[in-house]
């Protein structure tokens, strides 16, 4: 199909597919004259899928690289996994944290309530995981803030997180090695994340109006 | 104290202060002369709420003013809860999705999960409620992209989800119907989100080791 075509399939206009071609984020269509390409089925769902980690998802130009790169490098299901792990932006680093304004004790105590919890969860991360370091600021932070933080309520809020790793983790390995788990796991780990928010936005607003009616709270072991 | 051991004790910068000033996020300090003014506790408290909201957050100027003012203005415990929950930022609205992207069939089979998801988690949310909108764009674009998408397993995310907003609520809610309660559940309801995510991130990444090292995934019952 011609480049129009690809715009109207994916809805994406024109002059960003183009830059999205000089990005590198999308391969060349087939030369079919010296300003003329022809593209196939797996542009429309690259396309796609480059839509939907900038807009759903949130990521810049450069992560979005990142990410696909990841995609068309891994060797195997656990490879292509960690790598997109790795390569999706953090939600929170030292640097967007403000890191000018460090606070020794916070800090430590942060770190020790982050080695803390992955230690009693047995999760097996590296020291140097970007995750870690997110974790580990965002506590300093909450440490300083929430007058009523405690750090041992961690653990119910980790317990619940592993719970919905698993779903995502196996959802995003329902196929086989390939580029179609790889286009899978991107959109599981990279896309999950914003509708798991949403579902705990309408989950904390239903709670919200329980309590303004006056009425029974949700029981206690779950919403049934 | 002035307004340079303002910027000392928060770490914000004196032109950093001086611009929330002059957006209306930071009440005016007490004028002692024509060019000097005294600022309280109650400032060191804002401006670290400001910052966080801003940094951990991700709040634009304009939502952190929006939240601010929910903040001040909230005459119950409920109406302080849902005013904050309507003044944040939803993660996926139909404009950052690519509005002009619509697929009428997508479009009515989401609204369709959407509304099916509500009534089997007997979620008390409006129609009009944002997240319901935000949510719906969301499964419009996961049902285009995801191969392996399946509306009923949506309901295992919404059950976790409602686990964890319980939690939130019950942190949030802490204090008495006060100021205190209101930068509370600010404070819970802006950042337990990041704090989640990265807890999500970290299970995942222990998950995908345990399947590298071709070891024993993780008993399906917890961490233990």
């Amino acid at each position: 199909m011609k480049i129009s075509e690809l715009s109207r399939r994916t809805g994406v206009p024109v002059a960003s597919i183009k830059y999205f071609r000089r990005e590198g984020l999308l391969p060349a269509g087939r030369a079919t004259a010296a300003t003329l390409a022809e593209y196939g089925e797996e542009h429309v769902q690259r396309l796609r899928l480059i839509k939907a980690l900038t807009t759903l998802g949130g990521l810049s130009i450069a992560a979005t690289r990142d990410v696909l790169a990841a995609v068309d490098q891994a060797e195997s299901t656990e490879g292509t996994l960690g790598a997109i792990s790795y390569a999706l932006p953090v939600p929170v680093t030292a640097a967007s944290a403000g890191d000018a304004d460090r606070d020794a004790a916070a800090e430590a105590a942060a770190e020790a309530d982050v080695v803390g919890l992955i230690e009693t969860m047995d999760w097996r991360v590296p020291d140097t995981s970007p995750h870690v370091r997110g974790l580990t600021t965002a506590l300093r932070e909450l440490r300083r803030l929430d007058a009523d933080y405690r750090p041992e309520g961690l653990v119910a809020y980790a317990e619940l997180a592993h719970a919905i790793a698993r779903l995502d983790l196996r959802r995003a390995a329902a196929f086989d090695d390939s580029p179609a788990l790889a286009e899978q796991a991107v959109i599981v780990l990279a896309l999950s994340g914003p509708v798991l928010e949403l579902l705990r936005r309408l989950a904390q607003e239903d709670q919200v109006r329980r309590r303004a009616a006056a009425d029974d709270p949700a029981p206690a072991d779950g919403h049934a």
